[in-house]
């Protein structure tokens, strides 16, 4: 897929079937992430890809935004060591994974991950060292249907130039 | 371009071509910005484009790690509102934008923002109002030779497989 055309057709799903995604195709996705800019080229995140029933069922409970964790197929949990620029790097990895789920026509939901009350329990299922913060929580799968459109600001309200 | 080309094959650049971005592809670049997730699709975000060459000298003054700014023919930069995600939201903006410049030929490097010291005169210099945040200063131009590759972790190092 064309990459502004990638970027200009995502949209949050939050419906999904259940179809598996090939492991190849996951692995192209966390590849993205990994790709990802990163302040002095420190590399914080660690990408851990959870496709385990039972794991996502207690993810979803946990994560109260983002009970449709359950159904989706996969859910990629993005974490960072605790660095100075960890949450800049781990959003830059979190983005490119989402635009490569998109050109791989899957559909995706970023659920917020370190100022949630339960990232602490995340943490805790699934065996991270502390140290690490919680970047993102992302659904992955194949979209049950299309995303209603969302409202956005044109490009002249968000555009200024040479001064705000 | 490809989405999965522009992702993997993107690198940051700190030498540019003085030519100018036609204003079409700017706006084009922006418009990714502009359509990046959001929680709560709040859309928190304001993108200042700074082409002129005195406003770009004064920046590449403050921003220590962006001597290059005064260079590279325009410098987006990335305020948001003092949201609970401007963060997330703001990096995930930086990040579309990005890609979207490789996506176009154009070569980028993301100078950090809130929390280096020179953030509020950034602001300043830029009329920004009280109650932003300086996301990113992301240096925009052709590049003017190919970016020596950095040793990235491999994708064994990074993806763990249902637990970490």
């Amino acid at each position: 897929m064309d990459a502004m055309d990638a970027i200009r057709s995502r949209r949050s799903v939050r419906a999904f079937k259940t179809n598996p995604i090939p492991q190849k195709i996951i692995e192209s996705i966390i590849d993205a992430g990994r790709l990802a800019p990163t302040a002095r080229n420190v590399q914080p995140w660690k990408f851990v890809v959870v496709r385990d029933v039972k794991s996502r069922a207690q993810l979803a409970k946990l994560a109260t935004t983002g009970p449709f964790i359950a159904e989706a197929p996969v859910c990629v949990a993005v974490f960072c060591e605790d660095t100075k620029y960890w949450m800049e790097d781990g959003c830059a990895a979190t983005e490119n994974i989402i635009i490569a789920a998109r050109a791989h026509d899957l559909g995706h939901c970023w659920v917020a991950g370190d100022k949630k009350p339960y990232a602490g329990e995340v943490s805790q299922l699934l065996g991270v060292p502390v140290g690490h913060r919680l970047v993102s929580l992302i659904a992955l799968g194949y979209p049950k249907e299309d995303p209603s459109p969302v409202p956005k600001k044109s490009l002249e309200e968000v555009l200024h130039w040479e001064r705000f």
